[in-house]
């Protein structure tokens, strides 16, 4: 790609992050955690995709789409883009 | 715990799952590869968060719900559910 994407390290880190959070519930379920804090934790790890989902977007709309518009190939990209949305957004 | 949970191994599959899927999509991002393939593998794996919180729900709702109702605490027990479920469903 010729293009940056200047937070690709961060939102690295943050999936990381939900990754490790994931198998931290998990060994909750493992070892019969009460259902009741799973579920408060699965709500966190929810918000912790959303702001990776933001991560992702922010950086996609801030350096693919302007490249992709100066490309003139803006009317592609922004096609492409709604339908990632949807899948993310349902 | 008195009470069974029938689907709890099931629910560690499960989540065992989305762990694996979140570190192939954190390889994905650590590869460079299109941020709107990223986009739709975070949809899919917030699908399968869903899919997970329904799993513990319905576990949660057959056995300790009822248990809970059956020993007199269910305006507990119902307060308790109602306060995690607000988190998976902000």
């Amino acid at each position: 790609m010729a293009h940056e994407h200047p937070r690709r390290s961060e939102i690295t880190k943050q999936l990381a992050r939900v990754e490790g959070h994931v198998r931290a519930v998990k060994t909750m379920t493992e070892n019969g955690d009460p259902y009741v804090d799973v579920l408060h934790q699965l709500g966190a790890i929810q918000a912790g995709l959303r702001k990776t989902a933001q991560m992702v977007v922010d950086d996609h709309v801030e350096n693919c789409l302007v490249d992709a518009i100066e490309q003139g190939q803006a009317r592609i990209a922004l096609a492409e883009l709604t339908k990632a949305l949807k899948t993310i957004l349902r």
